[in-house]
């Protein structure tokens, strides 16, 4: 099996196929610096290809936030990855050390929505800016009584560029909504966040949440995973596309998967009552 | 008028400038198998150029089922479409035999969608699998209470592949919902379908559903068949374009549309305060 | 200071960095004719690059409507852009003027998405045809009890060609609702609005609803500039585009916004506990 | 083997699995009307889905022209597809029936195009209007020396629409070239098709030039269909998608053609120094 | 008609129908600032709009220079468009004036592109810079003997903004070449333009070349304003789309367009051969 | 400054700013297996980043070959990436592994193009396959007489999936050319390759090439760096792109991009009548 030790999370096993990521960081509520988001793609590009695991839940250690959201004091120490562009004023060089640095943040989040098998986020507490971003490259977003949800970015000057002004319009169905919460940074509820659709459950405790999401990743890995794994490829294709384009990359998609063994298996536990068991992927 | 007996479709038209087309293998719970669907395409490409008709209801014969999705007996037996393909054990063969298959499926099903007419979808009973797939190529959803929806396909082992995936997301306006329903395959109820906003009422029963499904078609068909038509074609044509293109094929569009009889009925109706009338189209 | 001295509209600054847009036409219900929508791009093109302003409410005039729509019986005699196509009966070279008439008009109710500010719209009694395809170019709508909406193209055989049909779809995340109001031009009345999200907040009166629109705009404009306009530009360029796309064109945007002395302007706020000062943008 | 028998199309095979289309309307310069194009989809379906078929030719009968274009005089009487719309004067309809009649058209041209198998074209004489259209949706250009090309269309009033000029520009590297030819109707040589790359060859007579189309096509034939279907599917795709895009489907394609057993056939034949043999599709 | 009395163009109209433009700042090489794209924008959207224009020829005058680019000197003053940002160190504010002053320079070179008649480009001696840009947005180009070509921008400092980039490899079919003229800013000759259809035509002098221009400017003018038009407008369009919406969009163009006298007229003069005489477009 | 040692590339620095990537498994003519791959994107990743470079030139050890292509044996023995998916013999799991193998592939051979920084090849001896697919991901190829060059993957019963089907027919602009070289696999020359514009150069000798690339990177190099790998970024992005996307991208840019000390620096060295020195990048 893979090695699951890292610095800034915590990988558990606790149900059959699937996996538990908590992002550890709980004295300074979680938020990221750096190195805990170039983990964070090293964690979803390993479970990505893992053929053990089928589902995935992430969270937030500790009872007071998911993320708080961006470090910003290490964030501005960050001298990892641009490190030879002239220490210059000149504001092009240092737009082109700009982009480099978000490009490479941003890749590490899209990791989420990139691994290839559904990932179920469980928010709670504070939940603010980067943790939008995060909650946005998951599938399936439950939460917590008491989370505090905001796209805190323009309270600090800035438009969110981690992936909520991307993705956050195509998750939810109210526009004019997004806009505001967008544009004023203000704290919303989970019960709000619930009729809009940005999550799918609230619970009253984040122990709660937690345990119904695994419930929920559980019964997600008892399915084909060529089923679920297709689903969650074509579903995020025909997103970015046309109807047409989406029908001819399913075809395409579909000619090989329909091969797949899975279909006799499951047919045959359908007959003979039982639980299906399917090969990994 | 053109001929509408089929084998497994009812066609009538109990309102003015309305057909009710009935999918109509009761016995079998409407399941569908490949005759079927290749007949679908020549019903609904015949409405689309048939003048006397404005706006179309379709629905499932009997009380247990709109369909309860492919007929898996016998799609399994399919031989008719590719039949020359070398008995083979190439997956590659297989997978062009599959792709052509899914191909010419799917454009069966897209015929109600390329339809220049509305179409109003009746779901009620078992709305398995297929009974999705259709529904989301109609306009409008109405259910009856006891409606049974599932994205079935997962488990049998695949992933949807005639047309749920690409345009359940651009239906409604919470992709978390879709995704959860599409992974699970769990059943959903018409509350549920009508909180999300994939149908539009939900009523007593299938035949009240009926009613007013043909209420509305029947409002339909009063309206200007150049106005009616026009923006079925303009709506789907922006789901899948930019707003810019939207608009620029909109002005394309409307650059003749605006020269039409239609126009003038209308308004003298409205001055004489009597329904208008508009030649056929 | 720009000149805000206009023929059709008041435009007043009752609030710090917010400009208040009214539709001042108020004998004829707001109705639109050429000049007034010429006029409004020139209000909007103007607003856009004041960098005294940093958002907007665009309400109507009067107590009986936001605007009842087009005013059928001027468009009829337009005649300022298109003059020199020989009078002609010939339909290629009418709908050659009918097209560039289209596409100015467009333009103009455009000028309103393009306003690098945020615009809030306040709908109260009459609002049909032009008015939905004015409101779906602002970024948020909130309205007063007794609105009468109705997408009413269709009742004048027709379909709406100035925005509705292109953005509609993309506000709200029901299209069979949308395509049901648009296919029977019915009226729907504030909670209906509300429920599917083409509004977000409903008031008792008019008055109410423009007081709330101003202390919304009034929050926004103690925001960061650089982050409330790059948040705009780029909510609506990721509409459009694919997600990756979406992310890329962020990461350019930002690699120069980053470098903002806002940020630090808001960062030192947050300390100092007090409200930040933005430069003009 | 299916039935290659038709009106105004000889279909031969004079080289294994390669099929020789030529039209068959010599006395009227095989001028087309609406039956010619119905039939042509027919033909061209039927090769795309024959699995003894790995190549094609297409060339016109006699010595005079490939085709002369549309036959204008029964173009003008056409009245299969679209009959009852109302005997009208009404711009909107004479539209409508404009558009699915071109729609239909488009397709039946387009089916060259869709044909899985690639198709060489062979041009002589006179090489005017449709026939440009006809040769854009083939895959490879080949002409004997006196042909006569020319977008003819803007001589008799309008824009060509039957698909030169949608694909002519992503054909030819030079769109100056491409404008004067399409805005003046001007004839152009052989020697000026070469060297605009609209033809890879020139022979001194059309015998020469079928001989040469025959060749290449038998060529083509010893090929791994597999290989061969694959990259005309694949090309076709990526001109119209980005690079990304077109990265992305290859893979999803290759995923299963890689596992075919034409891959094993191909190495073992080089080893031992003689023809593959490749199974049908 | 129209005024074309202008401060840095002459147009004249040389030939029926057609209208020449002259760069006319001939003392300083036909050097550009900013009030002469404004006016430029003013020049073409005028005669797009002029229905007695049907083609036209931009040139510039005087011996030595179709224009040797952007007057660098005068653009480092501008300061007509974006007056009221606060004078700022602040990169951010910089960058967003830069933008605006980006976005409204390309919009006045576009409207070369955006006429909705053909244009024709002659160029001569220097030819730098925004010469390119500005000769990309044409739609065929024609030059002098000695003409020097430059893609310049890299030599001071920057990547070409005004369109070269986004416009020059669609218009040439060899992008190593353009890459390589554009890194190295190199200068490439008339020879080499026209070996790489860049130019279609290269003679002697620039009188010949605007001779010769002319005569072609005046053959595109005798024939139908309709197909003409059309054409230029669904070539633009395809351009920048998939062949299948190229074909869709050329469809409902021409729905109307073939309903147009020109064709009757075009095809009655055809018998009687004669020149057919068209409607004002 | 970084670490260039590598095991299959020799990197050098002949000329000031400009990187020699030399591909070094001479004994097998350079032919590639899956650990060559991944330190390709390894090499160019670390070029891209490095401030010290701004050219790089790519080329091949020995006088036989650029590369053979693909090390067929080798690849069949691929395990390093995928090892964790059953044995198994269920076509769809292999597609799985082959999918996420061909993904990594390509963006191994995509790295060159991500590459911020121009990167010119130097073809010579057998140029195949994979050579072909390098070639594409280039910006410039330059090659030596007697380079065979050949889109070699159908003749082993595939389709060519690293690039070229994706890349090449954005480079050449004879789409017919593409197919049949495609379609046969048949080797072509020098003098076709640079007729066609797949290379820009033909040199007598592999030295004279590689002398001549160097050469032409130095030029580059002393270019401003901001300027182009500004020109890069645009020129690859508006080839997937509207021409009114890519006008937009490049406004953005450009935005801060105006704002570098190159351009003071360069205007400084041209009154100076010396090479101007540009910072880091």
């Amino acid at each position: 099996m893979a090695d699951y030790t890292f610095d800034y999370y915590n990988v558990t096993f606790p149900v059959k196929y699937v996996a538990h990521v908590e992002i550890s960081r709980e004295k300074a509520l979680n938020a990221f610096h750096e190195a805990m988001w170039l983990e964070l793609r090293t964690v979803f590009d390993r479970l990505s290809r893992d053929a053990d695991i089928r589902s995935i839940v992430l969270s937030g250690a500790g009872p007071r936030a998911f993320t708080s959201g961006l470090d910003v004091k290490a964030a501005s120490e960050n001298s990892i990855t641009n490190s030879d562009i002239d220490e210059s004023s000149d504001p092009s060089r240092i737009a082109t050390k700009n982009r480099r640095y978000i490009d490479d943040f941003q890749d590490c989040i899209s990791s989420i929505e990139r691994c290839e098998k559904p990932v179920i986020c469980v928010m709670h507490g504070y939940s603010f800016g980067l943790a939008i971003d995060i909650g946005c490259a998951t599938d399936i977003r439950i939460c917590a009584e008491g989370t505090k949800f905001s796209i805190k970015e323009v309270d600090i000057g800035m438009a969110a560029d981690i992936g909520t002004l991307s993705r956050l319009p195509k998750i939810v169905g109210n526009i004019g909504w997004v806009k505001e919460v967008a544009y004023t940074a203000r704290i919303f509820e989970p019960q709000e966040a619930l009729h809009q659709g940005f999550v799918s459950q609230v619970h009253r405790t984040k122990d709660d949440a937690v345990k119904a999401a695994l419930e929920l990743a559980g019964l997600i890995a008892t399915k084909s995973p060529i089923g679920v794994q297709g689903t969650k490829e074509l579903l995020n294709y025909s997103r970015d596309h046309t109807v047409a384009e989406g029908l001819r990359y399913t075809s395409v998609w579909n000619s090989v998967m329909l091969q797949t063994e899975d279909m006799a298996a499951a047919l045959l536990s359908g007959i003979q009552k039982r639980l299906p068991r399917f090969s990994k992927l």
